[in-house]
């Protein structure tokens, strides 16, 4: 817990929450900005800034938490996210998982897929590093 | 397994890949078509085409995998993104988590945001309406 964190706040119920789900390492609710209707968030109660701070046992229940809420939303089309990072659009500092339902063109989640062509070379080359520090 | 899907061909060793790793559920590799550098997609073995199809035991190790490859990686800031459907920019129909670093604000995901005012008295009832169902 971190005593200056929203979330952490939230978890402790210090601020209330729209909260769907609660488990010992886990808990959810609902977004009240949402892009679109049943936009959720599936939070680690471990506070940690980003998804490399969270022990693998905290991170495991995320997705199956997020799938129970989609399912319960009726999404059928959506978006899980993840954001690490200012850059990378995170505002809190609290590992959080976004399940954004996709129900048309203009609401739910805007995605921007500026995708590169690598040399394959280049790319087997990055592979061997990678793996050389996993 | 799907025998028309690329990424159970890609699991069965049919077509050759950029692996990065495997165990009994998991399979994990880089992307050929990167949005940045690191770019990898992490795959249940369980053949689904959304998440809402996938046991919630091979779903629990979809982020622990994800960054295990950010820390190799050396990925500061990223995505962990997941798309389902065609509207929500899922291409293949076989789940798969993106882990897309995110190094400046051109190259790796681009965010939209269309984040939308909800009254709370809304927010409450489709809240009572979501847990109800889970």
């Amino acid at each position: 817990m971190a005593a200056a964190c929203i979330f952490c706040k939230i978890i402790k119920g210090e601020i209330p929450s729209m909260k769907l789900f609660e488990s010992d390492k886990t808990f959810a609710f609902l977004d009240i900005n949402p892009l679109s209707k049943g936009h959720a968030l599936v939070i680690p109660k471990h506070h940690g800034e980003k998804l490399t701070d969270i022990p693998d046992d905290s991170l495991a229940e995320l997705l199956p938490v997020a799938k129970k809420i989609a399912l319960a939303a009726g999404a059928e089309n959506f978006n899980i996210l993840q954001n690490n990072g200012r850059i990378a659009h995170q505002v809190v500092d609290h590992v959080h998982v976004h399940m954004i339902p996709k129900p048309n063109e203009t609401e739910g989640l805007g995605v921007g897929w500026p995708s590169q062509n690598v040399n394959k070379e280049k790319l087997q080359q990055l592979l061997e590093e990678i793996k050389a520090k996993m």
